[in-house]
C-alpha cells in the first residue's frame, strides 16, 4: 500500500472530448465479481418519519448528555442546559475575575461611545443606547453559553430599525410614539428570535448566505457612513430617506449652503473614549458649543426606567412593530450566532445555536421592558472581549457594571460632547464592514455568490434596506434551486486497471468503453429536473450514435448506463422519468441499467411499479459491475 | 465476467448499528495503487459561461441539425422548424387524410357540446366555446409539433378564469367588461406563453410537479362539480363564489327551495354530442321549455368576429387582466405540454417543449384578436384523437371545419339543447379528473409528494383555486430546499474483498474498517447546510470515539474520511465550513481527508485557499486510495 506523494496535477490546456480521448479498443476491465442490489432493511412509516424529523430538528441529539443518568444528575444538567452560568459559575476562580475585568473594562470604554452612538443611527435617544448596554448584557450572562460574546447594540440592527420605523413616523415630530414602536419591534424580535430557537427552526438563519451579509453590510456601510455627513458637515436641513440617490442629492444640494467645516476631524477609530473626551474638554474648554457645534446636551440620570406600559398592540402601525421586528431580529441573530461561533471555533468549544437563540431572544424580550432596544452579539466588541483575553461571560457582567456607573454618575459629562464625534464613531465602526477582499475571493471562487452579494450591495444602496435582502436571499436560493433544476450529467470513462469509472473531461486517462454510454447524473433526481434528464440523457445517446457513426465504429451502442451514486434522492416525477427513459430506449433495441443507487432511491423503485420495466437484473452495485455484467449478456447473445 | 442472476435480496428486520454490523479485526483491503486527483483542464471564465447558459437554456441543442449544412437547407430547415406543417405536409397522402377525417369529425363531436359546456364555465357566452375551438386549432396545425393535440378550450383553465374574474367582476351586470377581460387575459397568456418559449425559461412549467398538478386537479374538479348542481338541480341564486363552502351552503339553503329534478340524469359520459342531441330533441318534443327547464337559447350565426377593440389596456382591472393571462396561461401551457410530451413519448417522436410554447402562446395571442378565450391541447380530447388513430394536426383542421359548418348552419338546433346536460358534460369530463390510484401511489412513495398534492386539493377546495396552487408549489420547492438545508450524511464500510465502499446501515455486509470514519454527505454542501454539516460531522465523530471507547478498540479513531461523490457542488460558505472542519479536527489530531471530488469542487478548493490547509495529499480518487494512504501514513509514524 503505497502512497505516491506529489498527489495533484494541475495541467491546462483546453481538452477537445471528440478527439484527444483514448477509446479502448478492448475491454480492459478486470474481472469484477458481481454483487447483489440489497433493498435497505425496511422501516416502519412512523420510525423512518422519527429519524427524518430527529435529523431535521435535532441534527446535534442536544439531550444525548442525559442519556443514561440519575434523575438528580438529570435534573443538574437541565438547569445547567438552560443557565448556563450554573455550569461555569461554581468553578469560577480570581485568576479567571481579573481576566474578565480587564476585557469587560476595555468593551465598556468601546460600548458607551457606541451605543450613544448607534441609538441616535436607530434615531433613539442616545441614553436608550447605554440602557440597551446594562441588562441585555446581565441577561445574556446568565443565559448565554458563549464565552466570548460582547452584548449591546449593534450597527446593522440599528440602521434597519431606524430606516424601518422613520419610513412609516418621524422621530423628531412623533417621539413617543417612535419609541414606542422601538420597543414593541424590539419585544416582537425577542419573541421571533425566541420562537426560532425554541421550535429549533435555526436552520432558517442560515438563508442570510456569508455572500448576502457582506454585500448587505457593505451597501449599509455606506448609507450609513453618508448619513452621518449629516453630523460630520453639520447640515440641518438633511434628507430623512434612506438610499444612495437621496442622501447624495442632499449631500451635493448641501454642498452650497455654508458649511461649518469640521474642526475635530482626526479622530482616529481606535479609541472611541479617547476622542469622546478629548471632543468633550474641547468644547468645554473653548466653548464651542456657542459658535454652533453641536453638543448631545442634558442625559437623564438614573437607572432603565420601565417601558413595559409603552409596548405598543393595537391601532396601524402594528403590522410595522412586527415586520421591523422580525427584519432586526433575523439580522441581529445572524450577527450574533455568527459571532458565538466563530470564537467559539476560536477556543474549540461548541455552542448550540437553537439555545444561543433562545437566549438573545429572552434577552431582547426582557430588554423591550425596560427601555432597551434590540441588542445582540457584536462583531468589533466581541473580537476585543477575546484579544483582551476574556474568559467567561462575567466580562459582560463587568461591562454592565461600568455603564451602570456611567449613567449613575457620568451622565452630566456627556454634555459638551459633540455629535460629530458619535458620527465619526459610527463611520469608523462601519466603513470595517465593507469587505472587498471577501468580495473579490467570492469573484474568484463563485460567480453566483458574487451576483448574490453585489445584489444585496446595489439593493440597499440604491432601493432600500429590505428589498436589497429580499433579492439577495432569492438569488442564494435561486442558485439553489437551478442546480437541481439544471444538473450536470457527465460522460464517465474507466481508469485503466481499475475499476473506477470517472469523468472523461475531467480525467485524462479515462477510456471509453465499447458499446457502452456511462452516464453520472450529479443531483437528485426531482420534478425539477426530471423532464430535462429525459432529453438531456435523449441528447448524450444521439449523439454517442452519432459520433459511433462517424468513427465508423464497428461497436455500436448497446448499453446505457446511468450512475446514480450522486442521485442521493428521487420523487415521483423521477421515477416516472427513469421508466419513461426506460420504454424509450428499450424501444431503439437499447438497454438501460442504473449502477449504485443509494438506499432511498432503491426504496421508491421498489415501492413504486417502476421495478417491473427495470427487472432486478438491471440494478448494479457500480459501475464496474453494470459494465462486466451486461459484456456477458451482449456475448450470450450476439 | 459472470453475473447472478437473482440480484435483488429483499430483507427485512431493523438492524441496530451498535451490535450486528461485523467490524474488521484487521484491514481486509485489497492492495490499492493510489492515483492522482487531477484538477479538471482550465477553462475561461466566459467560455464555462457559455457552456453553463447553454446547458440551462437550450439542453436539447436545438440547433444541431443546422451544423454543417449548406445557406438553403439551413432556410429550409428553418422555416420548417418555426413551421413545421412545411415538414409534414409535403408527404402528406390520402391514407393519412383518411385517418385524420375519422379521427377529426370524432373530436368535433366531443369538441362542439366541450366548446359550449367550457365557456360557461368560464361565465363566458357558449358561442365564445365555438370560436375557441375554431381558429386555435387552425393556427395550431400551422405551427404546432405535435401529431396528436387536440386543441381548443379546457376546463381547467376555464374554471380559473371564470373564478378569478368574477372575484372582481359580475358577468350578469357587466358582460362586455366581462368579455373584454376574458379576452385580454387570453392576450397576457399568449404573450406570457410565447415569451416563456422564446427566452427559453420553458422549465418554469416544471415546477407545477405532478402531485401539485393531481391534488390541484381533483379539488378543482370537486368545486366545478359542485358548481354545476346550479345546472343541475335548476337552482337559481346560486353562490358567486368559488371555495368549498360558500358552494355546499347554497347547495343547502337551496335544498329547502322547490327543487325541479332534472328529468334526464340518465346522461352517459361516453356520448355528450348525442346526449345533447336527445336532450335537445326531448325538449323539443315535449316542449320542456314551457315548463321550467332552461335551455340555452338563441345562438348568434356566422363566423368568429374580430375583438381587437375590445382589448382592454387602461383601467383599474388591467393588473386582474394580466394576472388571470398569467395564471391560466401556465396551467394551460402545462396541460398543453404535457398532453404533448405523453402522446409523442407513445409514437416515439420528440417535441421541442419550448417550440410548442412558442406555438401554443401565439395561437392564444391569435384567439384573443378573433373572440376566442384560452386554449390549450385537451387531454380528453387528445386521448380520444390519438385512439381514433389521428396521424397529423389535419385531425384539427377537419375538426376546426366542422366546427365551422356548426357556427354557419347548425347554430338553430342548439336553441332547445337543455343547459343541464352542459352541466352534466361538465360534470363527466372533470370527474375523470380526480385520480385516487394516483393519489395512493403518491402515498406508497413519496410522503412529501403526497403532502403537495393534497395541500393543493385542500387548498383549491377551502381557499381559493390560487391560494392552491400557490401552497402547492410552496411545498414543492420546499422539499427541494429542505433536501440541501438537512441533507443525509450516512457511515460507509468495506464490502469485503472489493474496494467498493458502502452504507453500512444499507448493506449487510459492509465493515467499519478500524481507525478510520468514513462518511459520504449526499448533497451539494451550500451556505444552507455548511453549519448543519460542520455540526452533524462532530457529532458523527464524537459518537464514533464513543463506541470505539465503550467496545475497547485498541484502534483509536485518527482519520475521518469524507466522501464527496454525492457532492457536485460547492459554494464558498462550503469551502469555508470544511477549512473549519479540518482546522477542527486538526486540534484533535485527527486527519481529515477528501475523496472523490468531482471537478467542480476540485476546482474551487484550488481557486480558494482551501487548499493551503487540505494540501494535496488530502485529496484522494476513491475512498479505497485514502484508506491504504493514510494506512500507510499511520505505519510510517506509529
Amino acid at each position: 500500500m503505497g502512497g505516491s506523494s506529489n498527489r495533484i496535477e494541475d495541467f491546462s490546456g483546453v481538452l477537445d472530448l471528440e478527439s484527444s480521448l483514448p477509446v479502448s479498443a478492448t475491454v480492459v476491465v478486470p474481472p469484477v465479481e458481481i454483487h447483489k442490489v440489497s433493498v435497505p432493511p425496511k422501516r416502519g412509516a412512523l420510525q423512518s418519519l422519527k429519524q427524518r424529523l430527529g435529523e431535521v430538528f435535532f441534527p446535534d441529539d442536544p439531550l444525548h448528555q442525559f442519556k443514561g443518568q440519575s434523575f438528580f444528575r438529570k435534573l443538574a444538567l437541565g438547569l445547567q442546559y438552560f443557565f448556563p452560568i450554573l455550569q461555569w459559575g461554581p468553578e469560577y476562580s480570581l485568576s479567571l475575575l481579573k481576566s474578565d475585568v480587564v476585557s469587560g473594562l476595555t468593551i465598556a470604554s468601546l460600548a458607551i461611545p457606541q451605543g450613544i452612538s448607534y441609538a441616535k443611527l436607530a434615531n433613539l435617544p442616545p441614553i436608550i443606547g447605554l440602557y440597551s448596554s446594562f441588562v441585555p448584557p446581565l441577561v445574556y450572562s446568565v443565559l448565554g453559553s458563549s464565552k466570548d460574546l460582547a452584548v449591546g447594540p449593534v450597527s446593522i440592527a440599528s440602521l434597519v430599525m431606524g430606516s424601518m420605523l422613520r419610513e412609516a413616523i418621524s422621530p423628531d415630530k412623533e417621539p413617543i410614539l417612535y419609541l414606542q414602536l422601538a420597543f414593541t419591534a424590539t419585544l416582537f424580535a425577542g419573541v421571533f428570535q425566541a420562537s426560532l430557537g425554541l421550535l429549533r427552526l435555526g436552520f432558517i438563519v442560515d438563508f442570510l448566505s456569508t455572500p448576502t451579509l457582506i454585500g448587505f453590510m457593505g451597501g449599509s456601510a455606506i448609507i450609513v457612513s453618508l448619513q452621518q455627513l449629516k453630523g460630520l458637515l453639520g447640515i440641518v436641513h438633511f434628507t430623512t430617506q434612506m438610499g444612495f440617490v437621496p442622501v447624495m442629492l442632499s449631500v451635493f444640494k448641501h454642498k452650497t449652503e455654508s458649511l461649518r467645516r469640521p474642526k475635530l476631524f482626526w479622530v482616529s477609530a481606535a479609541a472611541p473614549l479617547a476622542s469622546v473626551i478629548l471632543s468633550t474638554l474641547v468644547v468645554y474648554i473653548f466653548k464651542a458649543q456657542k459658535h454652533g457645534v453641536q453638543t448631545i446636551g442634558h442625559l437623564q440620570q438614573g437607572l432603565n426606567p420601565p417601558s413595559l406600559n409603552m409596548l405598543y398592540f393595537h391601532g396601524q402601525f402594528v403590522g410595522l412593530a412586527v415586520k421591523t421586528g422580525i427584519i432586526t431580529g433575523i439580522l441581529s441573530l445572524t450577527e450574533g450566532i455568527a459571532v458565538g461561533r466563530t470564537f467559539a471555533s476560536l477556543k474549540n468549544y461548541q455552542i448550540d445555536g437553537n439555545k444561543e437563540m433562545m437566549a438573545i431572544g429572552l434577552m431582547n424580550m426582557a430588554g423591550s421592558c425596560v427601555s432597551c432596544y434590540v441588542t445582540t452579539g457584536s462583531f468589533s466588541r466581541s473580537a476585543v472581549n477575546y484579544n483582551a483575553g476574556s474568559k467567561t461571560a462575567v466580562s459582560n457582567i463587568v461591562m454592565a457594571s461600568a455603564v451602570l456607573i456611567t449613567m449613575l454618575f457620568l451622565m452630566p459629562l456627556f454634555y459638551y460632547t459633540p455629535n460629530l464625534i458619535l458620527s465619526a464613531i459610527i463611520i469608523t465602526a462601519v466603513i470595517g464592514l465593507i469587505d472587498f477582499r471577501g468580495t473579490a475571493r467570492l469573484w474568484k471562487v463563485d460567480k453566483l455568490d458574487f451576483l448574490a452579494c453585489i445584489s444585496a450591495f446595489f439593493g440597499v444602496l440604491f432601493l432600500s434596506v429590505q428589498m436589497g435582502l429580499a433579492i439577495a436571499v432569492g438569488i442564494s436560493i435561486f442558485k439553489v434551486l437551478i442546480h437541481v433544476t439544471r444538473p450536470n450529467t457527465v460522460l464517465l470513462g474507466n481508469i485503466p486497471g481499475t475499476q473506477c469509472y470517472q469523468n472523461l473531461g475531467h480525467y485524462r486517462d479515462a477510456c471509453r468503453i465499447p458499446s457502452f454510454l456511462i452516464l453520472g447524473v450529479e443531483s437528485p433526481i426531482f420534478f425539477t429536473n426530471s423532464t430535462y434528464l429525459q432529453e438531456r440523457i435523449l441528447r448524450w445517446v444521439r449523439e454517442e450514435e452519432e459520433r459511433v457513426a462517424r468513427t465508423k465504429d464497428n461497436n455500436t451502442l448497446k448499453c446505457v448506463v446511468m450512475d446514480l451514486s450522486a442521485v442521493t434522492a428521487i420523487d415521483t416525477s423521477g421515477i416516472e422519468a427513469l421508466t419513461e427513459l426506460k420504454k424509450t430506449l428499450n424501444r431503439r433495441s437499447l438497454q438501460l441499467v442504473l449502477a449504485n443507487p443509494v438506499g432511498e432511491v432503491i426504496e421508491k423503485l421498489h415501492r413504486s411499479d417502476a421495478m417491473e420495466h427495470f427487472g432486478t437484473n438491471n440494478l448494479y452495485m457500480t459501475v464496474a459491475e453494470a459494465v462486466a455484467g451486461q459484456s456477458s449478456l451482449f456475448k450470450a447473445q450476439p
